[in-house]
This record gives C-alpha cells, structure tokens and sequence, in this order.
C-alpha cells in the first residue's frame, strides 16, 4: 500500500524521468522509510528473453528517490546518486521486486549530517529478487543528500 | 561509420532489447574490435533536466554487446554480463559519447581461453564524456563470452 501524503509525490517522481516510467516500473508500497517496488518482465527483455540488465539496474537506482521521498526533508534536502554497482546473479525470467526499510536512526543521522555539513553520503546493499523469491542481482549503490542551496528550485516543493 | 558487415547485426541487436532501444542511443561507429556510441540528452533526462542515470548506464552496458559482434566469433560464442560499476563524476546537460577498441591480442586471449575452458572473464574501464569531452561518468564492467551448449539456438545466427 502508498500511504497516501506519498501518493502524488510517488507519482510526480516516475513521471517526471521518461528513462524510468518507459520501463513500467510499479512502486506497490510506501510509508515512512520502506518501500517495495516492481519490474515487469514485459517490456524489458534481451535479445534472449531474459530481463535485460538496465531494467535491473533502473530498479535498483530508483531506491536512492524513493527513499529520499520517504525518509528526508523533501524542502530541504535534493537526492544526488554517486555510484552504484550491480552484480547480475541469475538470468531473470519473471517480474522481479525490491524492498528495502531504512532503519529512522539511520535516516536521521543522514540528515543530522546533512544538516551540519551540507551534504551526507549514505550506502546501501540491496537484493532484486524474482517470482521465485531467489536473489537475482545484488546492488550496491552510494547516494547523497544536499541541502538546496538558496534560491534553488525544488522540483518536489509542495504549492 | 559503420563498417557494412556489422550494420545489419547492430540493428538487430540494438532493436530486440527495448529497454535499450527506448532510450535513442546511437552507434555512430563501428568496425572490427572498435566502437563510438552516443545517447541523446533529449528524452533521457530526469526531473532537474540532467541526464537520467539509468541512461548512462545503458550506454556503458551496451559495450558488452558491441564488442561481442565486432571482436569475437559469434556462432561459437555468447555474451554475458557479470557486473557494471558506474561512478557518476558530474551532472550531464548535453548529448554524451563513449569510444572504445579492443587490442587484438587480448581478443586473441579471451577467445582462446573460451575455447579450452568454455568460457572467459574479461574486464574494461570506459569513460562516458559530455560534448565539451569532460569525463562525466566511469564505468567498470565485467562481461564474459561462453560457448554455445550444444543445441542451443544463436539469436544472431547468420541463416
């Protein structure tokens, strides 16, 4: 379930990035600091029939808005993604999903630095799954928040 | 240019992944063991207007595939990627190219060792540059070839 306050900000995040709504990818729940998410394997096979490797990857990078959405100060702080690897497990022949819970001290450390020193990095380790609950890639990605300097536009600032 | 005897393997190859096709990205070269592609800002971009980063990591991804058509036999072997690592070195606000040869010796290498064992690890660092030739990401991937099982159909068979 999206709780609702996240709803309409869920919405505005896929829409407004063409390289992730292409992919239809679903986010299925969002509530403070937890999210599950889903790609579809139609519309993102290989050559092979397999889930192709970007699909994955846009799954695994979509978690840094996401979280950023749900567990920071959306007026505050903008999301900025500075690395992420992926390790491609098993061939992927259903839809696959992630879910991740970003434990509220963590979050507010993040941003307890964030606060400070402008800016906070924060890593994470997630596992994309199949239908089959098997793990099928393994991603690790580095994320950061950064206070909007004055004057700058937020693209998610509520009217 | 495109070399006449990849031209119609490259749009086979480019046109059976959607995920790869939906984003625009280009092979603007492409003869034996060397490559130039480029993806267009324009219909990748995320919601602050830079290039979204599922883009650039499909042009970095897509180096796996080139090299395969232009560098290896492709009815003895087949393409696989292991893992991609990518560094997001600035924000992109233009078109963005990547180029990159093989040497022949270590094509020679990797295919030989596929042959006696199988199949064959190889890794590359690639640069991802904007239109002012400024590294905008980096890219390390690990892919490896594999001989076809017996039986097993080749999607880029030559008929």
């Amino acid at each position: 379930m999206i709780e609702e306050k996240y709803r309409q900000l869920a919405e505005i995040a896929l829409a407004s990035v063409k390289g992730i709504q292409r992919t239809g990818v679903q986010v299925l729940e969002l509530r403070d600091r937890y999210f599950k998410t889903l790609m579809p394997l139609k519309g993102n096979t290989n050559h092979v029939g397999i889930m192709y490797a970007g699909s994955l990857f846009t799954i695994g990078e979509l978690t840094g808005g996401l979280l950023h959405l749900n567990s920071f100060d959306i007026n505050k702080f903008f999301p900025i993604v500075k690395e992420i690897n992926i390790r491609f497990v098993r061939p992927v022949l259903t839809d696959v999903t992630l879910e991740y819970e970003l434990p509220g001290k963590e979050a507010e450390r993040i941003q307890a630095e964030a606060e400070t020193k402008g800016k906070a990095d924060y890593d994470l380790d997630l596992e994309i799954k199949d239908a089959q609950d098997q793990v099928v890639a393994l991603v690790h990605g580095l994320w950061q928040i950064r206070k909007f300097p004055e004057g700058m536009a937020n693209p998610f600032q509520k009217s």
